[in-house]
């Protein structure tokens, strides 16, 4: 007999997102799912963790039945507090997503969907972030179908300790859609540019806003692939090491002086 | 003329934290020093920056004397306001801590310490996180030794464009002190551990706790080289594309079914 996978739903738009809701009901068509996602919006949390105020679990319904659980922290901390706390055995896979927007090139490292599959693959358990290139996305239906086939690759094949997959999809029509491409992180920068405000009491403030520039033109980088029409799948780590400049580092002789 | 250098310092324990003070003043004797930082302890933020509210900037006082500026915000919000809207010129050199507790091994990914460096370096200008290895350190004046040291030979190589250095400090005697050792990031898993609680109303919270476990043995591991005695120098980048496993995935054949 087949065996029945548990999967762990999570993400950083919060447990009301749409796209929360098209991941869970792809995975659903796999296994017994459950839902620890963040009670609202965590978007650009990068890899937080909440370490000085407590955390609270509650039960979340849509429609009078139970759909999952909400807690009063980041993507990370519903990843370790589900696994470590909450749930009686480790699940086969974790998924976090579907994103309302791209989590390509440098936002990799801002982002909390990423975040939250990072944390799953710390704790040894297969993870995958999934991200839709649209901040108001409507239709999450050919998103939701690569969610599904890239899971079931992942719950077939496994992946290496240490490694998850961080996968970004077009918003475009499925018939308009290249193909899956492999790719690592690209470059970008962003324009930063805050917004200086007074505020009703006289008083100065500051609101991040900018555009995110584009720093390389190679198919195999995750946002060219993406602009291109194609599903890009970056393999990430969280091992930061720059191998190197280590060797070069070596001889600036910092004991000998 | 010697060049006059400009440098920003930030950290993740606050403003108002010790470990701060003794980098800044080691700073002092390389050049102009300009201090943006949390106005609160930050630690375990990762690199998450505030996009959905205002950041405010106030002006922090010791001794009636203007020491810097306190944000309202993460390590990364002030390195990303300072840069872009505060500061009228690119400082050369910016520099995080010094920390109370280490950032090594699994610990770099949480760092707030970390992130204002990655910050600093995704906007290029050379950068190094400093991390001392005590939670309660009270003695910090071979921890800016070595900070002004290599400061002082960053200023004179540079970093490569996307490398920052992460460097932590056994809090132990100078004369205990074996060397500075040219480090990776070590392995390491967290024994993560929620304490269940009951609150005056009767109702549950989590609070994590937990305890580090090493997974590796090798003296070229940052972890290792602190408990060796050694200073630890790791260089890091943010490109977290795992290479070795994107040329297994192209065999998963994703676009063949």
């Amino acid at each position: 007999m087949k065996k029945k996978f548990k999967i762990l739903v999570s993400n950083d738009d919060g447990i009301s997102s749409k796209g929360l809701l098209a991941l869970r009901n792809a995975m659903l068509e796999l296994g017994d799912v459950f839902v620890y996602a963040p009670n609202e919006q965590q978007s650009a949390v990068g890899h937080a963790i909440t370490v000085q105020t407590p955390l609270r679990v509650i039960p979340h319904f849509v429609n009078g039945e139970l759909f999952g659980y909400a807690i009063n922290g980041t993507p990370a901390d519903c990843i370790k507090l589900a696994i470590t706390s909450l749930l009686d055995t480790k699940p086969d896979l974790i998924v976090s997503g579907i994103n309302h927007g791209a989590n390509a090139a440098i936002n990799v490292i801002y982002s909390g969907t990423v975040s939250a599959a990072t944390e799953g693959t710390i704790l040894e358990i297969p993870s995958i972030a999934f991200s839709l290139t649209s901040f108001d996305p409507e239709d999450f239906s050919y998103a939701a179908k690569v969610a599904k086939q890239i899971a079931e690759t992942v719950l077939t094949n496994g992946l290496p300790p240490g490694v998850l997959l961080n996968v970004n999809i077009p918003a475009i029509p499925e018939n308009q859609i290249k193909g899956i491409a492999i790719t690592r992180q690209g470059r970008s920068k962003w324009n930063d540019y805050y917004e200086r405000r007074v505020d009703p009491n006289k008083k100065e403030y500051y609101w991040l806003t900018g555009t995110m520039k584009r720093l390389d033109d190679e198919i195999n980088s995750d946002l060219v692939a993406i602009q291109n029409n194609y599903v890009s799948i970056t393999p990430i780590h969280y091992d930061l090491t720059d191998y190197n400049f280590l060797a070069e580092l070596k001889n600036w002789n910092l004991n000998g002086k």
